[in-house]
């Protein structure tokens, strides 16, 4: 068993392409996790993570901020405290729409932490 | 997809023999959720959850308060913001250690929400 501190994990921006997100893995293969990945988000205000969608679902868990849960049929609001679920196969972005950081969890199976 | 505010699921009491624990399931087989469950769960300041140990993991995120995970080699302290990893087969239990209600998350995959 392990403890850590999500702001104690060196955070990992997403790279250009997504302008403004940072990725943690707090659980994940390194710690012997066999089945899920749970990693932390932060969504810089205004930006948002890529609209996609694969063939695993996403398990959110908004720590902080304020933000949007994008899909198909419309956004469904993000607050501190709430749960969201995205189905496989669902194109989806989360998305910042306040004026402070961004927080969430995002749990996926283990293929969607390291996809091969 | 769907969101749902931990604080709008109705909690369950764990039982008589689980005193002052109160879990709310957040993502379950109900919302379709294939691979992995999330819970959120409540400790009563001086409770705590069984000793206990199973063949799954636990992936834990705490919300608010201040607790303990507890295991064989000892206890690690957890406060707001951390993430506690437990392997399958790593006897454990979480329990409160401080004044407040302490209230995290516990992942699990979908065998440990509902065993057969």
């Amino acid at each position: 068993m392990n403890v850590k501190n999500w702001k104690d994990v060196p955070g990992v921006p997403m790279g250009k392409d997504v302008p403004g997100v940072t990725k943690r893995v707090l659980v994940g293969a390194d710690d012997g996790a066999p089945v899920f990945a749970m990693r932390h988000f932060e969504i810089q205000p205004a930006a948002t993570s890529p609209y996609h969608d694969h063939d695993w679902e996403h398990e959110v868990f908004v720590v902080a901020g304020e933000g949007e849960l994008v899909g198909e049929d419309g956004s469904l609001p993000l607050k501190a405290g709430d749960a969201a679920y995205v189905a496989p196969g669902e194109k989806h972005c989360l998305r910042n729409s306040g004026a402070e950081v961004f927080s969430f969890l995002c749990v996926v199976p283990m293929r969607g932490e390291a996809p091969k």
